[in-house]
């Protein structure tokens, strides 16, 4: 790409500089790309009126031309900008160097993204050792002046000659000692000259150069720093966060300064056209009287509240909130405003989209809708799906203060609090005896620990990704998980935690940010979540547009109605087997497993089959006749077995079978790689009689629900298939149970047979298997590991490595790996339609209700996504989104 | 597909049977499609004036007919064939169901592709209780008659009426008994006619009906009987162990009976027209005066070598091996034939060709070149590759009857006989002790093991498949393996292995078929393999049409030097890390693996770079020139770490690290799934010093090489690649590493840096890329595990099962699925070559040395194959014969 800018640099660079003032700029609001956001703005602001302070800005093409030509500025640029600097000249009437008349600029980035705080600024820019006293003159105020100059050599020897701030700190927290004044604006005009001569003999003493004193050096290096602000670690490091392209480049504006520190009728400050945490329509913000921008920013004084202003100065108050509510009506959306009043006249430096909390973003959307501002379905596009998950669960309060000692994976979002239990059976005894919350701490989960995981109210694993166990099973129940913590070295046998040095025992507190993945020892403050009207009305707007529906994963009649609740339209998937741990099952399946014979296999499954028909009539009552597809039994075998000794022999004695056998038994079960290993529909076909088993439950209750009335079209998945004859065989099977269970049962039921398509041979054969299959359901959690290769329970071995490294862009566990995996689903979905052009497809892996996958489940034709309950809303205004982008473009 | 045969019947049925006879027929040789290999063949004799016994063939297309419409005929089939049969005895002479001169018939099957005695027959068939009496006035020879008459009613019973052979054979004892003779053609006639009445007796006894006396009758059930066989299980397991078709069918041939039981001047016999075992140039083949066919090989008379009959019949023999001989000339092949002299006249009955070893197929091949009947290109597609092995390895004395006691899967091919031993170091004790050849039986084998695996004559597995390590490592020694043996239960902490009731113990000798997977308990006889002139003419001749190369996978100069004199034209795959288990080295490596920090990483990799280095120079100097492929590193580095409590202590003080720190170690490298864990790129890029050392280590060694003359161009190869980033960024680290080296070594070489395409995702993006990668090599066991989802260590659990049920057609490991893995293979290379269109493309999964896997990578355009040293010959032929396949269509 950036070979491409160069080359493209070379040919077009016909207009490097842009002005703006005298009641018209050279650029639009439209020309973010080349203006950066802050340069586009300022220029629509000049053209429809509002009072923007004159100036210009370099274009980031020249910011690009310049980082890939090492520094180099194309050849016109000095021209343009010398030819351009006397516009502003004489637009400004001050003259650029002008002793008596000096122009002052101050020089800003602005790239086409907003990286707030990420770059550099030099404010008060061409001032020199005699034009201060020129100023000082002009403006009468030779306190002002000074004050100007002291701020100027501060902030250009700290941004371009790399002098360390902390140096003039020093000697300015000495000159108000030795003045005896607390604040920086009560130091009379002798300190700020003598600051003037202390800094400057300060920087010729560390760096061995004279301040410059010539105004276009000035300049050209505050341009340059600029330019090379785009490259800093900081800055590279905010763009890897999000997700901005490196190539972007920054734009340079360079505007006459207005100042706010010309005395008491001159004030600078900051301000929202709404409240950006509530979305309440309230002007917010605040302001400070004699001061330049940077005061507000850096808390040496505590500003006002914006309110104040209308009672200290009720005209300018006005005049400023009017401003205000024209932008807002004008850019069709809250807007983050500076502003500095000079002399008691309103400057407007900057507007742009203001960022706000979930809750604000919902209001203001349904707000401008109401005030006519935008319609229904551009209120849909302005709330971000990623922060929705901010109305649905605790959060750490913004307001607090938080040092995190571990990062791992943002696993389950939301916050929790609680003291660390490393047992799950010791959870669920410590929450009979008490109700102190409890952080269940783990090396990694397994189905065992669901009893323990549920008594929680967060988990925490040193082992595992986005979509292992514990992730998995925490964003089902809606409870903060952090996992894959590999800083926490976790021994459940000596029942400690070490994070760096410190040692952490059952009982400590510590708090987990599910949302950021961040551990933080101790206990920090939460704020519960409030679900609004306004995000009832968004959803109810959403549902209206969307094209596909939305399904839940779920398990359980409680999960099934919870999801209910969060707007699901069905069950994508149910996975069977998470009922077979429960205390009153897993004996009767550990006998099934240890079964020497077909007879006796049997014979437990003939026990277990009550068990799963009392399952699937409890859901699909919870459902009330929405569709439910139900996963045949997918985990291998050995996730059921005890594997301590102790628990064997627990086993032995439970079941009359020898200790050693069982022993025996689990290790002929261990499997090297068991996620592809004796597992899925392999199971089903080499012991049928388990297909039989729960083909003839889930038409059992199906039965028995149509007898209540209530018709179900229960799905039947047969999962990780690879080849057409594996379904085939599976559906055979399930068939020939189904016709005999409704015909002792005397009931017709309509079902389908379907499958997941998770392992990648199954998209490239997937038109030979849509010629039996009645659905197709992709698992995009398996599909991801096996198409990459990430065993997602061990990715966390490398996986940081390579997001820190740009080596993936995201965890394609969370986001779906949309150019490697999404291409087999494509494939799976074309070669699928092929066959069965009315086939019936979707998704129930994990990324099902992560916004960008579910755009992509959109695109590409399926006719629904199945997420975790409380991914449910999050899914339903993505998929909206998606439809709403579908029909733009 | 059966559907489809449904539909084409219906509607092309307008011929169902074929006359032969009278001097010409209506089929021909190349019609076995539509009348099966016999019919085809008998046609083309009639036509070419070989005296055949005239006759009818009742066409595959019938049969299918028949069994998709539930037996039922086609609406034309009985006119038509009571017209030809009219035909038939207007040509013979005879009346079917004449009463004084019948005409009687052999009904036999003959499907498109030969499965011998997999069907039924019946002959003598048309003889009736009346009509029995016309045939012995006619033939004067009231014995022969009888004769005739109790077999045919023994045949007919047996297969159309399913009574059982042992009720006959009863019978048929009693009265020698009675008679006081040993064979049955010494019994008389009243002795025949007894047991006529005698077996109709029993028969109405045993199935409630009178044997039935209507000739049309008896021929309508019995052609029946034999499209019923089709279907019958022998047929279905045959068919799926040679992997022919199912919906084939077969033809039924209704022929005129001769008669070799007329007495002293009537003979029958089979033969070959060449010796199939050595394929000298002598007629070999056995004969029984007054017998018929299945007497020869019913084995109760032993019958006489056909260079007898030279003796007894000098003028009948010289017919019968000149019609052997024109036959030969004619079909161009070796020919296995049936005969019947009746009389003094010779008839033959059918022509095949003859099937053969590997050896005579080789020599019949060459020979048949120099006699100009075939031409050299035909002579390479004459030889079976999957034979070759037969010629590479010990074998089990095909005299010699065993009975296995177990079925594994044929990991490496070859027979070995030993000694039980458990443990690999206990093998290597045993060894220098004693000369007696060793069998290392192991649960699964680990590359700790090598030492044991190389010191053994066979290994023996219980779990893992075609490319676990055991089979890997055994069929790079050329090793005969049995792997997955799950019948064997292997204890190897209580040294003993049991198989169903009987147990082994360390000492007890037992023998392995690496070539059928086969388990005996003992010593069985074995045969050493040789390697013939002639064997060496068809590789030459194979050499000179193929297109691919031939590369080998050796990761030692002993491997290399091997594959060389089996003709390997490079190295494919060379595993860095088999070196890294050596006693001087292993030690080093885990020094690397334990350090706590880069610096103390790469003082550990600074050790181990002479012995890369050495191992390189020794594989280069090995071939000499030729390509040498090195991959990176790949394994999970936990493979090289000590898992037992001893092992750790032992480290620990040869380390000086705290054991318990070595057991943290160890723990936490331990993954869940390591196949899709932490290895392959993922460790060069999380320590790309590893990268660092192993470029390094090769370019130095190429430097080496360089120095003495010796150009060679290393091809660094990365594996496990699955995006384009980690490409390129483990390419920036070799890159760097290489130019460093030449600098310091002052030596330019070339090489390049390529990749595997193994990960699913590498495929699919192959055209991002191969826009950095110089080759591509596909490592078809790792795609073949993550696009089917197989475990290659854990299919042992279900891949039999889905083979004997035909879920699978073929093990995936040892055969590539051209359905699935092979549309990934087909796209990477498409993409590979759309960017970069000269690139270069391989194989070294274990695919490489598979016949019909070569042949499929020779389809898809790769530029070499590579394989283990002992397949290369193998490898060769197949890809000769692709070429030419290739070139014919």
């Amino acid at each position: 790409m950036s070979q491409t800018s160069v080359a493209e640099n070379s040919k077009t660079l016909t207009q490097c500089v842009y002005t703006f003032g005298g009641g018209k700029a050279e650029g639009t609001m439209k020309m973010k790309q080349l203006l950066g956001g802050k340069g586009a703005n300022l220029a629509e602001m000049t053209n429809i009126g509002v009072p923007v302070p004159p100036g210009l800005t370099i274009t980031t093409e020249v910011c690009n031309y310049y980082t890939d030509n090492a520094g180099q500025w194309p050849s016109t640029l000095l021209d343009e900008l010398k030819q351009k600097m006397q516009w502003l000249e004489s637009v400004t009437g001050k003259g650029f160097g002008d002793n008596e008349n000096p122009l002052l600029l101050s020089v800003r980035s602005g790239a086409p993204v907003s990286m707030p705080g990420m770059m550099d600024t030099v404010l008060n820019l061409g001032l020199t050792a005699v034009s201060v006293e020129g100023l000082a003159k002009k403006a009468n105020n030779a306190r002002f002046a000074y004050d100007a100059y002291r701020r100027f050599i501060q902030m250009f020897s700290n941004v371009v000659l790399e002098v360390e701030h902390k140096l003039f700190e020093e000697i300015l927290e000495a000159k108000k000692e030795a003045y005896k004044v607390e604040i920086d604006a009560d130091l009379p005009v002798e300190a700020l000259k003598e600051l003037v001569t202390e800094y400057k003999s300060m920087i010729k003493k560390n760096k061995g150069i004279d301040f410059p004193d010539d105004p276009w050096e000035q300049l050209t290096r505050s341009v340059n720093a600029v330019f090379d602000s785009w490259g800093n670690d900081r800055a590279i490091y905010y763009r890897r966060l999000n997700g901005i392209a490196h190539n972007l480049g920054t734009a340079v504006n360079v505007q006459s300064m207005v100042f706010g520190n010309m005395g008491d009728t001159s004030l600078t400050g900051v301000c929202f056209s709404r409240d950006p945490s509530t979305g309440e329509n309230v002007f917010y913000g605040e302001y400070l009287v004699n001061a330049q921008g940077e005061d507000v920013v850096a808390g040496i004084r505590t500003p006002k509240p914006i309110s104040e202003m209308g009672k200290e100065f009720p005209e300018l108050h006005k005049e400023l909130v009017d401003t205000g509510r024209e932008l807002e009506k004008y850019f069709k959306d809250i807007q983050d405003l500076e502003f500095t009043i000079e002399d008691g006249k309103l400057y407007m430096l900057q507007t742009r989209t203001g960022k706000r909390t979930a809750k604000a973003a919902v209001k203001i959307a349904v707000d401008f809708v109401s005030e006519g501002l935008i319609d229904q379905n551009e209120a849909i596009l302005r709330v971000d799906p990623y922060q929705i998950d901010q109305l649905l669960h605790p959060m750490i309060d913004p307001k607090t203060k938080y040092t995190p000692i571990a990062k791992g994976l943002p696993a389950s979002p939301g916050a929790s609090v609680g003291k660390i239990v490393f047992d799950a059976a010791k959870a669920a005894e410590l929450s009979e005896k008490s109700s102190d919350a409890l952080i269940l701490v783990r090396e990694e989960t397994s189905p065992e620990d669901i009893e323990g995981m549920a008594v929680s109210k967060g988990i925490l694993t040193a082992r595992g990704g986005m979509t292992s166990h514990a992730a998995v099973v925490a964003r089902g129940m809606g409870k903060c998980c952090v996992a894959g913590c590999g800083d926490a070295k976790i021994r459940e046998d000596e029942g400690v935690m070490i994070i760096g040095d410190q040692t952490f025992k059952e009982g400590d507190w510590i708090t987990l940010n599910g949302t950021t993945g961040e551990v933080v020892a101790g206990k920090v403050d939460l704020i519960e979540p409030q679900l609004s009207g306004e995000f009832e009305t968004i959803l109810k707007w959403s549902d209206a547009v969307r094209r596909m529906k939305v399904r839940t994963n779920a398990d359980t009649p409680h999960d099934s109605t919870v999801a209910r609740e969060f707007g699901a339209e069905g069950i994508g998937l149910c996975r069977t087997e998470h009922m077979f741990f429960g205390e009153d099952r897993i004996p009767v399946v550990r006998e099934m497993i240890l079964a020497k014979d077909t007879a006796s296999r049997e014979s437990a499954l003939a026990k277990l089959l009550p068990f799963q028909r009392e399952d699937f009539i409890g859901i699909f009552r919870a459902m009330k006749g929405l569709p439910v597809t139900i996963r045949l039994l997918d985990p291998p075998l050995h996730e059921f077995l005890p594997h301590t000794a102790e628990d064997q022999q627990k086993l032995s004695q439970a079941t009359g079978i020898d200790a050693l056998e069982i022993k025996h038994t689990v290790e002929s079960l261990h499997e090297l790689n068991p996620m592809l290993g004796h597992r899925g529909c392999r199971l089903g076909l080499t012991y049928p009689e388990i297909n039989t088993m729960q083909a003839t439950a889930i038409i059992e209750a199906a039965c028995v629900l149509k007898k209540e009335g209530i018709e179900v079209i229960p799905e039947i998945m047969v999962p990780l298939v690879g080849n057409t004859k594996e379904f085939e065989t599976a559906k055979k099977v399930i068939d020939a149970a189904a016709k005999s269970t409704m015909q002792t049962q005397g009931v017709e039921v309509e079902y389908l047979v379907g499958t997941m398509i998770e392992v990648p041979r199954a998209a490239i054969v997937a038109d030979k298997i849509a010629k039996t299959a009645e659905f197709f359901s992709f698992g995009t959690n398996d599909l991801t590991q096996m198409t990459m290769g990430f065993s997602r329970d061990d990715v966390g071995k490398f996986l940081p490595h390579y997001l820190e490294h740009d080596i993936l862009e995201a965890d394609p566990f969370a986001k779906l790996d949309q150019e490697g995996v999404g291409e087999l689903v494509k494939l799976g979905i074309q070669k699928g339609r092929q066959s069965r052009p009315t086939l019936k497809i979707g998704i129930c892996g994990e990324h099902g209700g992560e916004p960008s996958s579910v755009e992509f489940c959109h695109r590409v034709g399926m006719d629904y996504v199945s997420c975790s309950p409380f991914r449910v809303p999050i899914a339903r205004i993505a998929a909206a989104q998606a439809a709403l982008k579908d029909k733009q473009s």
